[in-house]
């Protein structure tokens, strides 16, 4: 249904000039939702932007507003007059008025901040105090806050009086002098509640879950999926209610997080944008230093295998296997610590439980080292045609590969965030190069042990 | 501080036959939620968890067993009265009874929907109808209904009467004859409204974004960041009001989802137990079979080796470089095949983009494999002191290598899509052995050129 009416808005864009039927565009853009739009938006050409931007109605151009890039961002303000600026500042949700000033150049933040009112500026300059990973730089102030002492009547005349241009009012916060936060009232409690003249603090229950100005924006996130929960209210240091975060700006937190885990975790640059938004030059950057990086390290593996020249050209055959020991090593390890990267992430394990991590990854090592090493032995026997100790020194190789892998792999994640690391950075590429010296080494070593190299 | 309740509650427990201090646990009980009890209540000891259980208030009780794996509610419903078990079943919500009887053995399952009374046991048996990772498997039957006709007022006693066992109130929803969705109405704009006699059909609004009970549960989960919903209504083909799908269940399916993900980008099977909760068997069941079935597959990568003996034995110094180049290879394809799965599991790539799609990661791989080349080329003869005739068949074959992986990366998981395979499956250990094979194969024939060998 959706996709029909961008179809439609398409070709009304591109016919924009030749015909001017401005209101059956009108029609079309109200249908949209502004993150249906955004795209169609930032594909035209910059000079149609402002002429596109103008038709949309106050509070659908503000939500279209806030899904642009920086880029189209400061483009389309640029074309605004003071005034249309102004409108679209006062639209805006504080938290996204906030993001906005702090990603525009000083130019451009000063002609906003000109055009808020007192208040907005105020809100602005307060929300940008605080980092912008922490709880306090992802919080809105717009909350709804109630006092325990009022009745459930006086609670909804309230909310029909201020409730309008508050984030959510699904919960609202009910404090005591300077804005304690006591607890949460949802409004689904103060509607179904029968008895008008019933205080707040009846229905209010404690919130136990709560979350304080500097704490992380990913681990309170993930605590409206852990509790299952609409808004968590954040407070200062003397628990005075200073803000909340809403379940909308927590799952794209996490959804943002996710991303960047998974860029790290495959040796690449994260990066916020869309894979067809990135230019070219943009996913060169996110990719070439890390292999180049990651090849130069392997200059270690070389310097091993040079080193052991003389026994690989006594038994040839000892090459042939060097791939599939460094791949299984590779494989064992970045199974371990994509694992223990997600447990750490998801707050399943704590970097207080490495001695646990370790003891568990140890019996499974051998666990899985012993059943390849057999599976190992018995193909090279019968389906290779090797001789026994050369299927032995392989073998042998691959219990001691997949151990140290796992140990790394379970070790290197744990050991990054407790140096204060992102242990996504500790992933399978890291590993596998690490691991390649190390399996080489513990192969040759046998190779010459087993089949007695000089 | 839900910590230090934790605490508390563990020493009372531990001490639980000697004091039988019931009221004062049934305290710290209460101040607990149920996501933070579960654990506690997983760590005791089968006889003590139906005692614990019976001090719960009822509501708790049902959060709780929610929140419980499997094995424990079956250990515990067998410790339960039918009347106790009854009690359970009629406080769960209907989305999570039915989860229940789909993971509990026949027998126990005659058990709980003997203790039913008749309307669950029919939305039981409708939800079950559907497949579990679609929109109708995860729905709720809970929703609130409106009439267009309806005054505010009206709308309002409504909820009164009929919301509290509602899973939310928070979108209420418009059906014309036959439950045919109209569109939605927040309880915001029910509550913010001035004038009561208004009718609901004013304050509605179209409902846009709605799922086919089909859908698959992950896209339908992605609607709720894009659109930064709450709830989604659920429609059959005939666009009657089914269920709704809630934001707390999409963030958990979304979590699943993207745990899964990994998991199967890093060779191993996925579970949905945390880290610390799988047995050492489980893990290493999750594990082997994928190291195994990697490892033998390597051995495409032996046979090339052994292929070409003689090559590797006129320059001995071509081994060397082995780890090097397949590790770039597979570095490079892990980057885009862990790209191009994220983009289609968000939604930023679809499969009809294949052709875009190879096109930038041709230009890409062009651009980053020539670094690479360019970098090796003069690290060989400075620093290696190399032939320059075998740096070049080194940097010649470092452009081939990140060229293919990343066309192989970009293209596999999207013919994946195609295929109805889960394209998270084509990652980088399944790219790595792929790639180690055509890379060497790459390398010993340019050695054969440059260097004239046999």
């Amino acid at each position: 249904m959706a996709h029909t009416t961008i179809e439609t808005l398409k070709t009304m864009l591109a016919h924009l000039d030749d015909a001017k039927k401005y209101q059956s565009l009108r029609d079309v853009l109200q249908s949209l939702p502004a993150p249906d739009l955004a795209p169609v938006f930032e594909d035209l050409s910059p000079e149609k932007r402002p002429v596109l931007f103008r038709l949309c109605p106050k509070d659908q151009a503000a939500a279209l507003f806030a899904e642009l890039t920086p880029e189209t961002q400061q483009s389309l303000i640029e074309e605004l007059s003071d005034k249309e600026l102004g409108a679209v500042v006062a639209a805006l949700c504080a938290d996204d008025a906030a993001d906005l000033v702090e990603e525009m150049p000083a130019s451009v933040v000063r002609r906003i901040l000109a055009q808020a009112d007192a208040g907005t500026r105020r809100t602005i300059n307060e929300l940008l105090k605080y980092p912008q990973d922490s709880a306090g730089g992802v919080m809105t102030p717009e909350f709804m806050e109630l006092r325990p002492g009022w009745t459930v009547r006086r609670a909804m005349a309230e909310l029909r009086a201020h409730g309008f241009d508050k984030e959510t009012i699904n919960t609202c916060y009910v404090t005591g002098p300077d804005r304690t936060l006591l607890g949460e009232v949802t409004l689904r409690a103060l509607v179904l509640e029968k008895d008008p003249g019933r205080p707040v603090q009846a229905l209010m229950q404690e919130a136990p879950v709560r979350a304080a100005t500097a704490a992380d924006r990913e681990e309170v996130s993930r605590l409206f999926e852990k509790y299952g929960l609409l808004a968590i209210p954040v407070v200062d240091a003397e628990d005075r209610l200073v803000g909340i975060v809403t379940v909308d700006d927590a799952m794209t937190i996490l959804q943002d997080e996710t991303a960047e885990d998974l860029a790290k975790m495959n040796a690449m640059a994260p990066s916020d944008k869309p894979y067809f938004r990135m230019s070219l030059w943009e996913l060169y950057r996110s990719r070439a230093p890390w292999l180049l990086f990651l090849m130069l390290s392997a200059t270690f593996s070389s310097l091993v295998i040079r080193g052991y020249e003389d026994a690989l050209a006594a038994v040839t055959a000892l090459t042939a296997y060097i791939p599939m020991l460094t791949d299984t090593g590779g494989n064992a390890g970045s199974q371990s610590t994509s694992t223990i990267i997600r447990g750490l992430a998801v707050g399943d394990i704590t970097p207080r439980d490495w001695l646990r991590v370790l003891w568990r990854e140890l019996r499974v090592a051998l666990l899985c080292g012993g059943t390849l090493a057999v599976c190992n032995f018995g193909k090279m026997l019968l389906l290779d045609r090797m001789a026994a100790p050369v299927a032995l020194v392989v073998s042998l190789t691959l219990v001691c590969t997949v151990l140290l892998s796992q140990l790394i792999g379970g070790a290197l994640p744990v050991a990054a965030r407790r140096l204060g690391v992102d242990p996504a950075v500790m992933a399978s590429p890291v590993i596998t190069t690490i691991v390649d010296t190390t399996t080489l080494l513990i192969y040759f070593n046998f190779a010459r042990l087993v089949l007695h190299l000089a």
